[in-house]
């Protein structure tokens, strides 16, 4: 736990410049029982990040319970950190979320929707908040 | 976002093994305005978690303030996931947090209390419930 010494504040566009790639993230949201934070996959479609809400092929009945509100609120963290050199970057995105119906799962590219009989669902969170930050 | 095969619930003893050596978690908390997860750095002291309000030398107010409230409940993630093979584990504690004083960080094994000048201040996290998953 030392300190390293720069840190760099990343705008909105390197913000989704990084993240655009897709891969795993990390998911905040309430379960009603307080914070709580869960890996996820996640793709980049257009101006949204999807990701499912289960991880190998367990659903996060949280994550999916959190977003049934109408007004649903996640936060989305991608980071790629080398614990060894202190140095990385990572990116906080955070939006209103909403569950994505079956005719928008299929619209999406990279996605493969429905595996073979699992009720798995696939959020959208549209992000209202960007910040990111680089250090090392 | 393929879906991979098996799953695995980790036991809390296998849990706090996976965590023990410390490195980079990522804390979820509420600032006021909704859920937010930021990426820091951590140790396993005892049975707590400590992490730094900082990363990179910047202080993330919003955990610091977070943890003022007397009854603070922060998550705190760690995994180690390979997103090609989509195979790796997770774990996810939560519980009531707190602000260390100067003496309960003098006390803490490899950390490097107040580096030059910063107002950093570290968080101490007791686990009530721990819970982890293996999958691929």
């Amino acid at each position: 736990m030392t300190t390293s010494g720069s840190f760099e504040r990343l705008d909105r566009d390197e913000c989704l410049r990084l993240i655009a790639p897709g891969g795993i993230g990390r998911v905040g949201f309430d379960d009603g029982e307080g914070p709580s934070v869960l890996p996820v996959n996640y793709v980049v479609a257009g101006d949204t990040v999807v990701f499912r809400t289960s991880f190998g092929g367990r659903i996060n009945s949280g994550v999916s319970t959190a977003v049934r509100g109408a007004e649903a609120r996640v936060a989305f963290e991608v980071d790629a950190i080398d614990a060894e050199r202190h140095a990385g970057w990572s990116v906080l995105l955070r939006g209103p979320a909403h569950h994505l119906t079956a005719a928008e799962v299929e619209a999406l590219p990279d996605v493969r929707p429905w595996a073979g009989g699992e009720r798995e669902s696939y959020v959208s969170l549209r992000p209202v908040e960007v910040s990111g930050r680089r250090v090392g």
